[in-house]
């Protein structure tokens, strides 16, 4: 067995591969471990205390930190299943169990394989993991199978530039969907892979409910309850649609068939989608994550979950104080500023919870090209009022 | 044991459940036999005859009587598997195997299960036969992914209804497509599926190429080429596209974006789609196997694959003479009077395989109108020289 080392993530101890703490590129073979992945195994033992449920499927279990952190560190006694193909990476895993006195299961099996046996009512797991490299596309179908009415499926993508426009082809092949490479591609990529997986589920007559999702360092994550049958994934369905950021002078909007055609300035433009335009929070869970995230001192978790609070308020999109101004031709403001004055005109604001920069409000364009300018004026770097929508 | 009876079917010797000889509808218990589906089974011979590979997978076999005709009556080896999770019926499937003195597999296993075992290359079948009770949907990830490179999977749907528009929000949901209810549905619901079948294919990174396709009585079949990798999935989503027919004035086309306004007549209309506007067969597969179902005297399945010679020449849609009659308002004609008439004019027609009724042909919607209205005219129908293009 390569060299190992005793590590101690959130209050659990884990054995992993040596060199993956002191290389920037986590090495893969003999097994994978990625330190900086710690937040998304954080967001996953707050989200797994938050909601019912006391089975949990790791279906890629790699060296087991997720498995072993969950089963480890809920206050609720949790049934653990870590599947790996690698045998190597498994016996690391069951390693760490003992390190923390866990019982669990191990199988050495592929994840599919594994996913497909359980399609009885009563092999079904309350939650199913699938954090693979790559894209999860070819695991949603057996994760949605084998998780059970009411439970949750979690969901990594690490191929972040497809879903966010860099390669349109590859998302249309892998999603059904086209990408925009453009000022929210992260919050359009998680609403893509959502909808992928709410039409994969949805052919098999089950519905999804995200309840959470982030975008951090180079991945994305969603998570999604299962709700089963027909009836729930025809209601999944009426979330579908297509989200459109027009190019020439950044309106935005969603809408359930694709627009050509820019509501602001009449230019022609692309929508994005179809992709999940409804609610990607269930914000009870979101709270009750966050309180447990706080509890337990899981740090980047807790970050990451405080951006989300709130969320559920704002349409599918945000805006790029940066691309208004220059639309307008003026020069560019503070978000902060912009933010507040739409605030203080009566709108909800936030930041954009999945990218760098921008906002989100329920404003229209037109209130936000106004703030815009109005902030501009007011700094005395727009000598002349300015149309508020740009042409 | 329930009783059994022995037939021949084909060549070959099948134990059956007695009550599916004697009643209309064949029991589902505690097995199925469908004796109507032995033209199903004839052109699966005659298909796994006419093409290359030697092992057959039946993942949803029953008693077994595909999959033991298929190691019956080829002309070389072949290793068939058959997979059931009803043990009575494997057993029927392993006695009708050695009344024929053949060595098959039997595997008790749920189809999906079985099918995502096989993941690996080593491990995979030449050919993967569906056959399930409803949509096929929720097997094809499973079929294409235990399906080797070059291989054929087939697929039965007895969704019919749901394929040909009479639930279209139950295709949107497990299709992923509009279909429509119009004079050429069966093939629409073919191409739907294919698409389906092109989709989930894809996101795996596997194209198909359809070899043959059939609709009798209440279901549809296609036969699909598994060709591995990015490239000839990207090659086959370049098939993806529409159908519309006009509800007003008869004419149809094929696009790859959906058509909202009708060419002919400026009507608004609704496109059925996304499907496949490719090729639904491989004319030297289609001409193989009918030289062996001839041979063999598989006389349903002749006819069947007789009917789809040829069939690659043309757009994929067909015209119903009715329709155009009655938007020219001329009484109605005859179908070989204008198919005569529109050959004579030099272009190529053919019955509409897919359908009771309806031809195929490469000539414009104006040069069909005309040919209708022409042999109106000449019958004495018509008194007037009409418009040939209805308004």
């Amino acid at each position: 067995m390569s060299s190992l080392r005793r590590i101690v993530e959130g209050r659990t101890t884990l054995f992993v591969p040596a060199a993956s703490l002191t290389r920037s590129e986590p090495p893969t073979t003999p097994f994978f471990f990625n330190p900086a992945a710690s937040v998304n195994r954080d967001i996953s033992v707050a989200i797994s205390e938050a909601v019912r449920g006391v089975t949990f499927c790791d279906s890629l279990a790699g060296v087991g930190a997720r498995g072993v952190r969950v089963a480890n560190e809920l206050s609720r006694r949790m049934d653990v299943t870590m599947v790996d193909f690698n045998s190597s990476a498994l016996r690391v895993a069951q390693r760490s169990a003992r390190a923390n006195s866990l019982r669990c299961d191990f199988v050495k099996s592929e994840a599919n394989t594994f996913l497909f046996s359980r399609f009885r009512r009563d092999s079904k797991f309350d939650f199913v993991e699938i954090d693979p490299f790559g894209t999860p596309v070819p695991y949603i179908q057996g994760a949605f199978g084998a998780a059970a009415d009411g439970g949750v499926v979690s969901l990594t993508s690490t191929d972040t530039a497809v879903l966010c426009g860099v390669y349109p082809e590859v998302c249309g092949r892998r999603y059904s969907s086209l990408p925009l490479k453009n000022e929210f591609k992260h919050e359009t990529a998680l609403r893509i892979l959502l909808n992928a997986c709410r039409r994969i589920a949805g052919m098999n007559d089950i519905g999804i409910e995200p309840i959470a999702a982030h975008s951090t360092r180079h991945y994305l994550r969603v998570y999604a309850r299962v709700r089963a049958g027909a009836a729930q994934a025809d209601r999944s369905r009426a979330q579908e649609g297509f989200i459109s950021s027009c190019e020439r002078c950044g309106e935005r909007g969603a809408s359930s068939l694709p627009m050509v055609k820019c509501d602001g300035c009449g230019a022609g433009i692309l929508s994005a989608g179809p992709l999940w335009i409804g609610p990607l929070t269930d914000p009870r869970v979101v709270s009750a994550a966050l309180n447990v995230s706080r509890r337990c001192n899981l740090g980047g978790g807790a970050k990451a979950l405080d951006a989300l609070l709130g969320v559920e308020y704002f349409p599918p999109f945000s805006y790029s104080v940066e691309r208004i101004s220059s639309a307008l031709r003026v020069p560019g403001v503070s978000q902060s500023q912009v933010m507040g004055r739409l605030a203080s005109n009566g709108y909800r604001v936030m930041k954009q919870p999945f990218e760098k920069t921008g906002f989100k409000t329920e404003a229209t364009y037109g209130a936000v090209a106004e703030a815009v300018s109005a902030v501009s004026r007011d700094a005395g770097l727009e000598k002349a009022p300015l149309h508020a929508r740009p042409t």
